[in-house]
């Protein structure tokens, strides 16, 4: 089947790698694990994911029902800040709700009936290289930083989570981290029957110390009598998806420019946000490009890479690892056609999921 | 009417204090003013847009497609890149179609049938301070910049499109940028018969100086015997909107922090995009609070504001100017609800024209 691009390609196999990795981790550690949805949400995998993870995590009411419709499993809720007229409705759909402030906490704690109440710790720590992403940037919101103050409500807390790996493929780092959680809150951890170390570990990357991973969160486990949990989202979806686009229009302004059927900033927005580029492999070859989208923006530019043979206007690219915090993020920006979601199963066959239109553009808006 | 936060607030009047600067400047300056609709795409107040203005431009088939069936009026096609199975449908919904390369053009001309046929230029100058924005920054592939290879097309080309200003408020700048457009196109664009000058000019502003503006408008029409065209986004919709949020949690982690249901990333992107905060009015006080997003971005930060009273849980904050890019950027990051979209008649009678929920959620997904 043909597909018109723009189409972000889901890739069966290679959600399975990732997902193999992560059943590896949850019989060698103990650990239970959930799909991050802020990362990915695309559901129509779902019936492959969730024979491999435990369940789903969430960061609003949206996301916790959709992990409890369309994952099943457990279903944790997490929200920076929930209002008061949608904490009936995430409960509902919650196995555990974790509360992101002592204030938040003390607000609903009394609503949140028949499901486990958590609480996310801050330590101050974190292994994110961007201001705009790390939870332990100054003046965080994200989280309590003071064991003090979190004493008083210990007899009615269940569990923690603490979020503060981003993108972390050193074991090291993740090892000495933890460390420094288990100084800082040591005493208020053995005192709770789970602990969720968050995501943004990559632990399916290759090279990835997976043994001593394990035996690490093991100990973690046996040390403070908890369940541990973890919420991968890059890590589960890593390497699984490309987005595929056309060459449109061939430029030479002092480079050699290649136009394309995409948007940086509609399509794969954290490139923009972080100021990076995307990938396309081999990334070899003589003829080097600067791979630009077709929005408005001077700087939607999805990077320069080599190519093997010249481009010319009707050629295929493949931006490579676009699965994680694109979809979630897509937008109308420039009306420029959303892309389609299309999955290759398993068997090598490729189903085309959803396609977006002139009417999904016109009902954004109003 | 109550209506629940987050929304937008599109107020009629304060679109109309705008709309009359542009209906002065059309009649002083003989210029012709369209929509961009990149900017801004809200429909649901285009009757009131539409008696103002004369059309739309557009940087897509759907934007074009919106702006013919919406708007009315002039309606011109551009894009940065058309592909080939979308370019007959662009036609049909355009009065001018504008290329953006003379490859486009060579591509495309011959099927652009009943309607004038225009190209970008580029004319190396821009008044952007942001690199990500700049029209006119190195390798740009955003118009053309060679006189002489546009010369051997000249035959062809209708008008010119020249889009070089970004929230230009400085008419000395705006009158010395055109200077030098004429110094490097004058012979082409004695050429033609109407030559776009783009949006971005700030003629709406407070303290703008507008007779002089309508007066080099209309020279350089008379001079070189076009048509002039304006493409407002901004200038037509500035301090008509505010985004409606309520606080829904404060905590106190060295600042005092304000935690509203609405995100910075999901619902006013620029913001974080070229790292800005948003407006808060009157921002006086004796109570300063970091306001910070719902969403688990660690940088979901609106700003920093001074209030009169202490904030509590409940109260409404209004971020002013929240009309261009918002809506058309806004998207599903963390599932947090996407605010509904309202309008303030002008009788003062506030209108839900919008609301997105669950469904619309699990539908941009798939």
């Amino acid at each position: 089947m043909t597909i018109q691009t723009p189409y972000y390609l889901i890739d069966k196999a290679g959600l399975l790698r990732n997902l193999e990795i992560i059943r590896r981790v949850r019989e060698q550690s103990g650990a239970k694990l959930l799909l991050a949805l802020k990362c990915f949400a695309t559901w129509s995998v779902f019936d492959l994911m969730n024979q491999y993870l435990d369940g789903t995590t969430s960061s609003s009411l949206y996301e916790v029902r959709l992990g409890r419709e369309k994952f099943g499993g457990e279903t944790h809720a997490y929200s920076v800040a929930y209002a008061d007229h949608e904490i009936d409705e995430v409960v509902s759909h919650a196995d555990k709700i974790i509360f992101n402030s002592l204030g938040q906490f003390a607000r609903f704690a009394d609503r949140a009936v028949g499901v486990q109440r958590g609480l996310r710790l801050n330590p101050g720590v974190s292994s994110s290289s961007f201001d705009l992403a790390d939870p332990a940037r100054p003046f965080s919101r994200l989280g309590e930083w003071d064991a003090n103050r979190v004493r008083p409500f210990m007899d009615r807390i269940d569990g923690f989570m603490i979020h503060n790996n981003c993108e972390n493929g050193d074991f090291g780092l993740f090892d000495a981290m933890l460390g420094q959680i288990e100084e800082r809150f040591g005493d208020l951890l053995a005192q709770v029957k789970w602990v969720s170390l968050g995501g943004g570990i990559h632990f399916t990357g290759e090279g990835y110390n997976v043994d001593a991973f394990c035996a690490r969160l093991k100990k973690f486990a046996q040390d403070y009598g908890v369940q541990v949990y973890l919420e991968p989202g890059e890590a589960a979806i890593t390497r699984s998806t490309t987005l595929e686009v056309s060459v449109l229009d061939i430029l030479d302004n002092g480079k050699q420019l290649a136009i394309v059927d995409a948007s940086v900033e509609a399509h794969m927005l954290d490139l923009l946000i972080y100021r990076q580029h995307a990938k396309v492999e081999p990334d070899a070859g003589p003829h080097p490009y600067m791979v630009c989208g077709k929005s408005c923006l001077a700087g939607d530019i999805f990077g320069e890479f080599r190519f093997e043979k010249e481009l010319a206007v009707g050629d295929r690219i493949s931006f490579q690892d676009a699965a994680g915090y694109t979809m979630v993020k897509k937008n109308w920006f420039n009306g420029v056609k959303m892309p389609s979601i299309a999955i290759r199963e398993l068997d090598g066959e490729v189903r085309l999921v959803r396609a977006f239109g002139y009417d999904d553009f016109a009902a954004a808006l109003s």
